[in-house]
């Protein structure tokens, strides 16, 4: 039975929650695909999450191995296969805790930068698991400049082989996942040294584990890196190198090549390459950032309709805490982030898509849009979702800090993908070089990408709303940010200009102008956002519960932005003090409204219990029972500590001395 | 050997950094105490925290209770007592890893809250450790609303005893520090029923484990709460009483009592227990709070100025990541804010130091205003300190993230001074409340508290600043501050006066201005804070290398405030977007000022290697050798995971249908 409070909050819902979710899926149909394969996950055993939150590092890692490994025979005995309409909810069925992942990058990296023949011999031992992968990059003392790799790899013409080596300890491998314990080959990026010259850094396949009995290979140093925030259940690892040698087919060679008599060729553009580095940033957008947030959403919603807390009018029962306006302002706005970046996603795939082929058809006008696509959007939904799932995890008090709330692995989970497949500070700024240059492009009237064509567009100088209600207009918040966008990128540019021609060098000009790039790139994808979510919602006409709560959303996600952003947008006062008070009084009332189908809203993203892992978020609301039941099982329970007889029973009987 | 690029950035410090260590301990002689203690400490294996983030948490358990226990016989050989100068620093060395902190507040509230023949009774008792105390307030379903808790102890005339229950789930004890597998007593707070009838809550002391064989005592279930964020080290425990019986002595009774005959009697104020309280979330600021934000920063400027990441001009080697200025721009502010922070405590030490005179003497006079600041500044300070630490963390990329970075544990750790001792929107509502009842005082002529008489200062309507150099006189930023604070207050008063007046329920209209009230308490401390920090600056007169550094922290400080609030500065045009543009150019001068003295100003924090454990915040900078050192002691590097005969295999020789 659920929980009374839980209950009501279903009833008076405005929409239909079955239909919402459909939207989000995109279609009835992959509703269905989606939840046979949660269910035929989540009743294997096998698969079991349950005690994951006492389990140690190496528990979790053996786990994670176990699971990989079922996985196959699962996908088997379902007849699921890679390029199926199942696989991309197993991932999500599994809420990521499996191992192997770096395998596909390995197999992938395989695909786009290795021949025909090297393709012809690899994919098929690593599609069999003969062998496991792992990608090998990162390295202790570089990250996001790959230029600056310092791992070398030496052609011997005597030999016809590749020496790699690991010159100094800033040059070993570090973080790479599945090879701390698990990789049995790698792909090693390392300078390619021929004849002394140095031709840049180069992909190499290289052996580290035996493939009889899982021993190192000669030369090869690998362990793992240790604990972290999160990702117990990875094997992230270390590698050094000393002298290993490899033939030379074993350098990836579609693009570049050493000749046997060590001649040097380059084929042909690495655009594709590039294409494809830029998509994965895309494509993890939904599970490892959008999706986490959603499942907080959900755990500190339902929580905070349960949760009761002193008395909002004396004589009443205690309320619930969803009832007062500051949890309603902490969550909400939260809740609205996670459809707006829902819907940004779908079009952020969309564009991808339509990228994908204009490649395949070797077009490559897209691209540099792509790629300050991908930079900008990675950056600012992976900040503005770890945000949101802190403010979750905040607003459930102290039970929210237990590990059984599931949010704290939520949120140090998240926190990762700020940092991993490029940090943000760099990602933005890699879209504001693409703004600064469109910018200057459209203000001399050169065409421009049409993701940008609003930079040269005529600005109206203030905002015209006039009341609270105008603020209700997706017109009028749109071109608010439209306004903003354009006049912190152009501000920016005006400075870099200035203190260009002022005789500062470039490279500082531009060094001087970082924080307010950053700026002007958030800003402009907090734009399109904002637009695409408009303009979602107008496209459900049809269905008018969903566009209504959707509307609402909308408006929410909309002047959350300007209420605490409100700076940005009083500068040139595009928006006037008293317009702020009406954008405050709107954006207040929205709360309101918005806290009726607040549960629904959540309910729509349609996770299962065992999906949340949440003592504060299950269906059926039931918190403080499960709490228990849950603590009950925390191995601190398990039989009396070894503390006691050593520590605590000298004390207590006055025998300290004895210790 | 020192890391060149560390050693360099400490060639050039403008100022002695032991002046001003010995300035932030109080003088040398407390310098002198403080690092005899640290050393102490430090040099005997048995506060060793060499493996504490490899350990579990029955592991990081039995750690602090040796510790606890230890430092019994450590503090009798060196000769320290509680209230000696060395105690204080006992606690920091120990970085708070240790147990039976609930000790001290059971035997506090008992000092407090207990007649003299309880004092006489229990306090020996506990001095001696022959019981073991905790403090059971928090219950499942009841944290900030005390009134709420739903425990019962009726009192049993036939028998003179209380008799003690858990009605429901929800009324069990939960939280409890030291309760869950140490405790032997804990003061239980309850509701009271005499003859039928509710008296409130009061505290009770219950023996909840037999002092012989520490076997949980009859009627009474206890266990730990299961695993956390951080805190593995204590047994956060859960408590359920079912008809617990205690003799009628065990209610503490200084200020209320049950005669024999059933007869409640109610002796004299309670106010000094409530200065306890509110003086509680003052002495946590520092250690809790402060100090963590200080090591945090300690850790990422250091790393920063060794970390090489790309080249800011081409031709150069890879530049200092602290040499960018987006990294100036999230740690510099960090580091102002610590010292910030740190003068703000000395402050509030000082006034409720008076305020403890005062009350001794029966003046209550100042007790509002203390609870005031108590609340609004452990709210404003905690988070502003969490957020500190969460961008350091960031700052430091993938290594950041590493545990051993020593960065996950002080985020984790300082993320529940946020909702420990009062959550915090729920204490910065209580100093807004403060606020707009001294605001309506000071509107109609009534006198108010000194640190609130501004309120009914006459303002200017504009900032008078002409240039950027204009806003880096004290006086300037303080007005504006100021200003900005009184608006929020002002014109949220007036909201609530609308609502209350158009006919909206008093508890309602409330309810609705929280959001805005929350701002403006924070927008109260945030004034207090700065003036603060100015004021301090200017009494630094004679040591002027240290005053000018500070002088560039307290501008840095203040500016880094209205550039990320400049919605609340910019609202009224107090600020006009014009001189919003010098406030940037001021603010981002000033990062590359006190850039030069970064390493120097957190070296001045003194904190030791070992009080650091940080892989990436030593003093010597060796961050890489570090890294690669500890992680070989992690227990993933100490044998073959089982998971490989087991997984990998069959998987890798093709027996997957043998699983």
């Amino acid at each position: 039975s659920v929980n009374p409070d839980l209950a009501s909050e279903r009833q008076t819902a405005s929409f239909s929650v079955e239909r919402l979710t459909t939207m989000l899926d995109g279609g009835a149909e992959l509703t269905r695909v989606r939840r046979a394969v949660v269910e035929a996950i989540e009743s294997d055993p096998v698969f079991s999450r349950e005690h994951q939150y006492f389990q140690n590092q190496n528990e979790r890692y053996e786990a994670a191995v176990r699971k990989a490994v079922y996985l196959q025979k699962k996908m088997h005995e379902m007849g699921w296969s890679e390029d199926g309409p199942e696989f991309t909810y197993i991932y999500r069925a599994l809420a990521g805790d499996v191992a192997f992942l770096l395998h596909r990058v390995f197999m992938r990296s395989i695909s786009v930068l290795g021949s025909e023949e090297q393709v012809a011999k690899w994919i098929p031992l690593a599609t069999k698991y003969q062998l496991i992968g792992s990608y090998a990059q990162t390295e202790l003392g570089h990250g996001t400049n790959l230029q600056g790799l310092e791992t070398t790899a030496v052609f011997d013409i005597t030999t016809q082989e590749f020496i790699l080596n690991t010159p100094k300890i800033s040059a070993m491998k570090w973080w790479p996942g599945d090879m701390g314990r698990s990789a049995t080959h790698t792909v090693v990026f390392a300078q390619l040294y021929v004849h002394g010259k140095c031709y840049g850094v180069h992909p190499f396949i290289v052996q580290i584990r035996s493939l009889q009995d899982h021993s190192l290979c000669p030369g090869i140093t690998a362990g793992d890196i240790g604990p972290k925030m999160n990702f117990e259940h990875i094997d992230n690892g270390y590698l050094m190198l000393q002298n290993v040698r490899i033939p030379r087919e074993n350098m990836l060679n579609k693009f570049c090549k050493v000749q046997p008599d060590g001649t040097y060729i380059r084929h042909e553009s690495q655009k594709i390459n590039y294409f494809t580095m830029t998509a994965v940033r895309v494509s993890l957008i939904s599970d490892e950032v959008i999706l986490p947030l959603m499942k907080a959403c959900t755990i500190a919603i339902r929580y905070s309709a349960v949760r009761r807390q002193s008395k909002l009018n004396p004589g009443e029962e205690e309320a619930k805490i969803l009832d007062y306006q500051t949890q309603q302002e902490k969550l909400l706005p939260q809740l609205a982030a996670a459809y707006a970046f829902h819907f940004i996603n779908n079009y952020l795939h969309k564009l991808f898509d339509r990228g994908y082929k204009e490649i395949q058809e070797r077009k490559f006008d897209l691209l540099p849009e792509l790629h300050a696509f991908s930079s900008g959007f990675k950056a600012m939904v992976s900040q503005y979702c770890t945000a949101g799932v802190e403010v979750c995890l905040r607003a459930c008090g102290g039970h929210g800090y237990s590990l059984l709330s599931g949010l704290p692995s939520l949120y140090t989970k998240i926190l990762a993908s700020c940092i991993y497949e490029g940090e943000n500070t760099i990602l933005l700024l890699q879209t504001a070089r693409f703004l600064i240059k469109c910018f200057a492009a459209a203000s001399t009237g050169h065409p421009v990408p049409p993701s940008v064509t609003y930079l040269a567009a005529v600005k109206p100088r203030k905002c015209p709303a006039k009341n609270k209600l105008d603020f209700l207009n997706p017109d009028i918040y749109t071109e608010a940010y439209q306004h903003t966008a354009i006049r912190l990128l152009s501000s920016t540019a005006a400075k870099l200009q200035d203190l260009i021609q002022s005789g500062v060098e470039k490279h500082e000009a531009w060094n001087q102008c970082t924080v307010q790039l950053v700026q002007a790139a958030k800003a402009h994808c907090h734009y399109i956002t904002v637009k695409n979510f408009a303009e979602t919602v107008e496209k459900l006409e049809n269905k008018t519960g969903i566009q209504k709560i959707m509307k609402h959303l909308c408006d929410l996600f909309a002047l959350h932005g300007i209420f605490s952003n409100a700076g940005v947008f009083l500068h040139d006062r595009y928006i006037s003090g008293a317009q702020m008070d009406m954008v405050t009084v709107s954006y207040l009332d929205l709360l309101g409204v918005i806290r009726k189908d607040a549960v629904p809203l959540v309910d729509a993203f349609d996770f299962t219990d065992k999906s949340l892992n949440s003592a504060l978020g299950s269906y059926d609301g039931h918190v403080y029972q499960r709490l228990y039941e849950w603590a009950q099982k925390s191995p601190t329970n398990k039989q009396m500590s070894p503390a006691y007889e050593r520590y605590l029973q000298p004390l207590l009987h006055n025998k300290l001395s004895k210790l």
